[in-house]
C-alpha cells in the first residue's frame, strides 16, 4: 500500500483575511475585488473566512442568510470563480433552507466552471461560556449540519472542509482526509481573542501533522469597529510537518502559498502513518456500535 | 450529562528525564536513586522514560528483556512503589513473553500497594525512514501490543498510557480518556533529532487540547555516548489549554508539577468538547464495521 498523492501540480493559494462589516453589499464588493486581485497573482485556489458577508452575530445570522445555490452570494463567486477560471472556497455564509426555514452556517466551493462542487455545513456548533471570558452561542439561532465534508480540486487531489469550531473535532476531517488521500484541510474560521491566541496555532499544525496534509486556515481580518466581534486573524498556511508556511497579521491582507506534493508524499514514505493504522485496536471503542 | 472529572485533590508529578546508558545494573541503580528523590519532593506520581533500564537499540531489546511481572525489574519497580507510598509508571522495557517468545516494548504501572495496576504494550512500532535522516525499525526485533491502556489513580481519576509512536494515533488515547472521563494522559518516548523539535511540543499540546486534560511526556535524556540513540529530552507537562507548565533541558533531569483539576474542569464547562461530539456524523466512516 503506497500513500503517495495525485497531486502533480503544485498549487498556489491565496488566502484573503478579509475585512468584514455590517453592510453586505459592501462586504461583497470587498470581496469580489481581493478575489481578482488575488487572480492577478496567479492563486489557482482562493480561499475566503467565515462569515464573510454577514457581522459574526447570532441575531444577524437570519437577516443576512440566503438560499445555496440561488442566492446573491453564491452567484457572485460562482460567476467570479468562472470568468477567472479559479477554484473558491466561499468562507461561510448564513444559509437559509427554503424546506425546513432553519438557519446554517454553510460554505460552497466553485470549481474554475463555476460549478459548485461542495457545499457544507457547519456540524459542530460553538456554545462557549468562558467564566470572564467570551459568551457565544451559535446554537440560540443556527442549525448544524450532519456530514463531513470533501471535494476534489481537479488536477491537484482531495480537500476536507470544515468550518471553525469543527476543527476541535478530529475525525470531521482526518475521515476524508483518510478516506481520500487528500492533500488539503480547508478551514475558514473566526476563532476569539480568548481561543485565538491559545489554540488556533497547534489544532492547525497538529492536523496537519496527525494527516500529514496542508492546513489552511482563514481569519476575517480583527475589526475595529467598536461592540464588533474580534477575530483573531492570522490567516496561515501549515504544512505537513507542521512548519508554518505564511501567515498573515490582524489586519486586511491577502497570504499566498504554493502548496507542494511533493513535501507531503515525502512525509507519507518517511513516517507511514496510515499504513501504521491499528483499527483493530481503536475499534473496541467505535462509538456508535459499540463492538 | 457533565464533563467534571472525579480529580478531587491536586497530584504531584514527578518526570524523571533519566540518563540511560549499556548496563542494566547501573541503569536500574539510577531509576531507584531518582525514585527516591523524587519521593523526598513528597511526589505522588513518578514518571520513568521509554527504554529506561536498556539501550534505545533494536539489536539489544532481547539481551535486556524480563518477563513481566516476574523480572527483576518490575519487581523493583513494584517494591519501591511500596515501600514508598507511591505511583509509579515503569517507562517502558523490552519485555519477553514466554508463551510465544516475543519481545514487547511494555510499560508497568504500580500504585502504592506494590500492586501492578496496568501494563501497555506499545501498539505502533516506529518503523521510519527519512531520507537524509533516521533509519529506525522497531519491528525488526519487536512486536506489538493489541489494546489501548487505561489506569486509574486510586484518589485522582483515570489516566491513559501509551508510548512514544502511539502518540501519533489520536485515538490511543482519546478513547480511553473519553470512556473514562480520564484526567491526564501519560507517554513515556524517546522521540529523536528529526521528530522532537518538530513534532514533541505539537503532539503534546494538541492531545492535551483535543482531549481537555493534562499531559505528560518522558524522555531520557541525551546520551552524550558515541554511537548512542540520541533522545530529544524536554520532559514537559502541559495543562488542558495547552501551555506548557513544566521543561526539562537535554540532560538528566527531574520536573515536578502540580496537577490541579479544578483547571481542567473549568475547560470542560466552558467548551464542552465532549458533549458536542457527533458520533452520529464520524460514524458514517467507522473504519472496521463500514456503517
Amino acid at each position: 500500500m503506497t500513500q503517495t498523492s495525485m497531486m502533480e501540480q503544485p498549487l498556489k493559494v491565496a488566502v484573503i483575511q478579509l475585512s468584514v462589516g455590517s453592510d453586505k453589499q459592501v462586504n461583497l464588493k470587498n470581496a469580489e475585488s481581493k478575489i481578482l486581485e488575488a487572480v492577478k497573482q496567479d492563486a489557482k485556489l482562493v480561499v475566503l473566512p467565515e462569515c464573510f458577508q454577514s457581522p459574526y452575530s447570532t441575531d444577524k445570522f437570519r437577516e443576512f442568510a440566503e438560499p445555496i445555490p440561488s442566492g446573491e452570494t453564491t452567484m457572485l463567486l460562482s460567476a467570479l470563480a468562472k470568468q477567472n477560471n479559479v477554484f473558491i472556497v466561499g468562507g461561510s455564509i448564513p444559509e437559509i433552507d427554503a424546506q425546513d426555514d432553519r438557519v446554517y452556517n454553510t460554505s460552497a466551493v466553485f470549481d474554475p466552471n463555476g460549478e459548485m462542487i461542495a457545499k457544507h455545513r457547519k456540524v459542530h456548533l460553538f456554545d462557549m461560556d468562558i467564566p470572564n471570558g467570551v459568551y457565544f452561542k451559535e446554537s440560540d439561532t443556527l442549525s448544524s449540519g450532519t456530514k463531513a465534508t470533501e471535494f476534489e480540486l481537479d488536477g491537484f487531489g482531495h480537500c476536507a472542509l470544515c468550518i471553525c469550531y469543527d476543527l476541535r473535532f478530529p475525525e470531521i476531517v482526518s475521515e476524508p482526509i483518510r478516506a481520500t488521500d487528500g492533500f488539503l484541510i480547508i478551514v475558514p474560521a473566526a476563532f476569539n481573542l480568548s481561543t485565538g491566541p491559545k489554540h488556533w496555532d497547534i489544532l492547525a499544525k497538529c492536523r496537519a501533522v496527525d494527516n500529514e496534509c496542508y492546513v489552511v486556515m482563514c481569519s476575517p481580518a480583527r475589526s475595529k469597529a467598536e461592540g464588533a466581534y474580534k477575530a483573531y486573524g492570522h490567516s496561515m498556511v501549515v504544512d505537513p510537518w507542521g512548519d508554518k508556511l505564511v501567515e498573515a497579521g490582524e489586519d486586511e491582507e491577502i497570504v499566498y502559498c504554493e502548496i507542494d506534493g511533493r513535501v507531503m508524499n515525502m512525509m507519507r514514505s518517511a513516517i507511514p502513518l496510515k499504513q501504521h493504522r491499528r483499527s483493530d485496536v481503536y475499534h473496541t471503542k467505535c462509538e456508535k456500535c459499540a463492538m
